[in-house]
């Protein structure tokens, strides 16, 4: 059955680049999702081929529209036929969807059923920042730990200023083997993934459900203090095919490594269950703890403990405008970038190998005519001439395998960035929203609804919370230069193999020709 | 005053190419004749601009529609303003335009008035063949060269068979200072060119009507049996734009080189006269001597003087049909590897750069956005990423301007030899109309229209006509295996250098980053 997609937003071709215009709301057919780049080829109702961005695109079963509404929606009734597909049910069933609603405890917190959407359409949850709007930060600034909590978040002061305390040994993991099962004999299929800590060493499976509910958690508990990047899409790789297996594989495994290099997510509980459960009692059992843990969200600002002295309003305040600009702006660069390296992409792999080939196959027709003409002493210049045209076609493999080599790599990098710089505005509005009640206080004190030990207790707060900034913002910078070493590092290697690769093919062929 | 052409043939714009649909008979603006790969960047009526084929528009002067009739038309009524913008009449005038036509001596011989057409526009002459239009065969079968001749177009057996007699030294010319120099007090201005032979070593001036005059009687003389090339086209070049002058220069060169390397051309007298003429009168009344000549056309055919035995007819019609095979495939050979040197030409100025440019900017742009984060020990990655930033924007300019330095000659000898296989057809089509009239000598004799010594001298003259196309042939062959191997050699030793040096600066982007 063809797989047909949603498109999600209005997309205009640029003429020539092989594109395909699409409205929101137009269902479109799956040509192919291996293009690369961010495309994925489709046609449309009238028979029109071509690419549109992946994330324009809603990709779900053949069915009927009303499959659309969600992965809820369309596990209610599974058919047995869409299960051969592999479309969304995979990885994603009734059962996971009422233990995510399901717990009321959270709910005087609005807006946490609202993040729980983020997972499914990444763009809803951007430009929206449910916690800000939700409770007044009051709640939040004076609430004190649950008794019951034995967790803290020290804040030491390092050389670049406020750190989290980073483990002795970091915690890493591999996901490997990503192997299909079934269940419901055989009606179900889903991929279970082996992920290896290097901690215990021991195997554990998982599917993308739950890697989905992990994200859930550490989200909700995490969401207002730390960057919790969303897990890769469901919809562009939920299928049984190898490359989207692979693609989502490796993208599980950026988002894996990532949380393993965060020193408080890597040595929260709920990590720690994911990673390292015995069976599946003690899976089932940490499942249980987990959804009812009730320090989470803004009430997480309550642990934090920083070993440096308090600071005022004026300089959290300077602080979170200066990282509110870097992430924005560096928001833009990296936008920037994919978007170039998108179009990139698409010319690499489309119309500059295509007219390599074209040039290969002129030098061989040429070959071919001189060849004929019964002229003596022609076969050095048609020898040479074929080697030149099998050149220029081989260089157009070449070209158009390079950036599945590099180009890959960066713009999944920054792909990565760009999901991590999208959990700053909520973040920051939540630290806004408190400054702005603190810069208030003077006022709450004098109308009698804080007293003015809340209001001492509501500054040291904000004060902890600009630590808790600090130290996140600060990881976020060592991480970022750690990467984008890595990664130009690596593209700019790629880079100078692959010309030189040329030079040298090309080099070999000019070996061919009679020297003057 | 803004240049104006007419548009020759329709042109549909490949869309998101740049480039500019143009129709049959419109008018457009010249914005740029210097894009260069065959394209010219032109603006239509409504606005709007973009690139159309050199080929398909007739570059003329600003004045009205009349103006586009040729320069004949145009020169009548030479306007002072117009002369300044150097169109055509720089390079044209009445004089020269009634030397063509004034002198009725051939016109016996029909089509030749139409051959003088050739310059002006070359698709003209391609699929049209006026001399096997012209007289009946029998003509030039039976001619007998004029009692006055001296002239004798000896056909020697080589080792590839019938070759030309070729001279001991090879005549050569270079041309070089082209001087701008005007005349009737400054309102009529031209382009006058320097050449000097390397048999006197003594420069001998010429403007471009003289190179055009020399061509005429060229085709003239030789166009039924030798490969005579167009010019390079006026239209194009008729202007004062330092550009324009050296490209043209550069073809003319190309042309009298060519021309000198010709054994048949180089030593007959109208061409020694253009290049080693003693002063205005020498050069006056030897022009009057070549225009009167009447040993031209397919009545060359009777000097020729085969050292080789008689070729029977089925042997004559036998290398015609290879011969006419041949530079057909090979024609389409030319022209498809001109096609996509053209496109590519396009591609390596345009698209490829500015992607080359933004994926630069975009590298440079994050590394301010990384300076501005106040944090410690960003300074090695921002220095690399400027660095690979800008070594992006130089790529672009290396991208942008290696076209220039490598495929403009490829197109360039293409170019030139789309101009010599377009001369075959005409010389082809004599061939055939001598062959059909000599397999139709029986029945000639038969009804006493000829005879049966008339008959033997037909069948000894298809035999010379196949020697002297075998040796202007086999004179080709040499040629272009002369010229393709050191243009194909010189393409692969530019590209190689082209690849080598982005591989070297990408490899000098890459030392600055922190080795991991």
């Amino acid at each position: 059955m063809a797989v047909k997609a949603l498109v999600l937003y209005d997309f205009t071709a640029e003429p020539g680049n092989n594109e395909l215009s699409v409205r929101e709301g137009e269902t479109v057919t799956v040509v192919d999702q291996s293009v690369g780049g961010g495309w994925i080829a489709a046609q449309n109702a009238g028979g029109r081929t071509g690419l549109v961005p992946e994330g324009y695109l809603q990709i779900g079963g053949g069915g009927g529209g009303d499959s659309w509404s969600g992965g809820g929606a369309y596990q209610q009734s599974p058919a047995g036929g869409d299960d051969d597909d592999g479309e969304w049910d995979d990885d994603w069933d009734d059962q996971s969807v009422s233990s995510y609603h399901g717990n009321g405890h959270m709910e005087e917190e609005a807006g946490t059923s609202g993040r729980s959407t983020h997972g499914h359409t990444v763009k809803i949850s951007l430009n929206k920042f449910p916690f800000s709007k939700g409770p007044s930060p009051e709640v939040f600034l004076l609430a004190s730990p649950p008794a019951t909590s034995r967790e803290s978040l020290p804040v030491y002061m390092g050389e670049v200023g406020p750190v989290w305390l980073y483990p002795a040994t970091p915690l890493d993991c591999v996901i490997a083997d990503p192997k299909k099962e079934s269940k419901l004999y055989g009606l179900k299929s889903f991929i279970e993934y082996q992920i290896t800590p290097n901690t215990t060493n021991r195997t554990v499976n998982h599917r993308y459900k739950h890697f989905d509910w992990l994200y859930e958690r550490l989200l909700e508990k995490f969401g207002s203090l730390l960057l919790i990047p969303s897990l890769p899409d469901k919809q562009v790789t939920g299928r049984f095919d190898e490359d989207f297996i692979r693609i989502r594989m490796e993208r599980l495994q950026a988002w894996m490594t990532r949380m393993c290099r965060h020193p408080v997510v890597s040595q929260s509980e709920v990590f720690q269950l994911f990673l390292t459960y015995k069976d599946e009692r003690d899976w089932k059992s940490g499942k249980r703890r987990a959804e009812k843990d009730e320090t989470v969200g803004p009430m997480m600002f309550s642990l934090v403990q920083p070993e440096a002295a308090e600071l005022d309003v004026a300089q959290v305040e300077q602080k979170c405008e200066l990282y509110s600009r870097f992430t924005k702006t560096m928001d833009d660069g990296v936008r920037e970038l994919l978007t170039v390296g998108q179009t990139h992409w698409k010319r690499c792999t489309g119309p500059l190998p295509k007219e390599y080939e074209r040039i290969g196959r002129a030098f061989g027709n040429l070959s071919t005519v001189f060849n004929s003409s019964r002229y003596p002493g022609e076969e050095t210049l048609t020898n040479a001439l074929t080697a030149a045209g099998k050149t220029y076609e081989e260089i157009a493999q070449i070209v158009a395998k390079q950036p599945q080599k590099d180009l890959h790599f960066l713009l999944e990098t920054n792909s990565e960035y760009k999901g991590l710089l999208g959990c700053f505005p909520e973040i920051i509005a939540v630290h806004k929203a408190a400054v702005d009640k603190v810069k208030e206080a003077e006022r709450l004190v004098s109308t009698g609804r804080i007293s003015s030990g809340d209001r001492k207790l509501m500054t040291q707060r904000v004060s902890n919370m600009s630590y808790s900034l600090q130290a996140e913002m600060n990881h976020f910078h060592s991480n970022r230069i750690y990467d984008y070493n890595r990664v130009l590092q690596f593209y700019l290697e790629q880079q100078v193999a692959f010309y030189q690769q040329i030079a040298d093919k090309l080099r070999e062929a000019l070996s061919h020709f009679t020297t003057l």
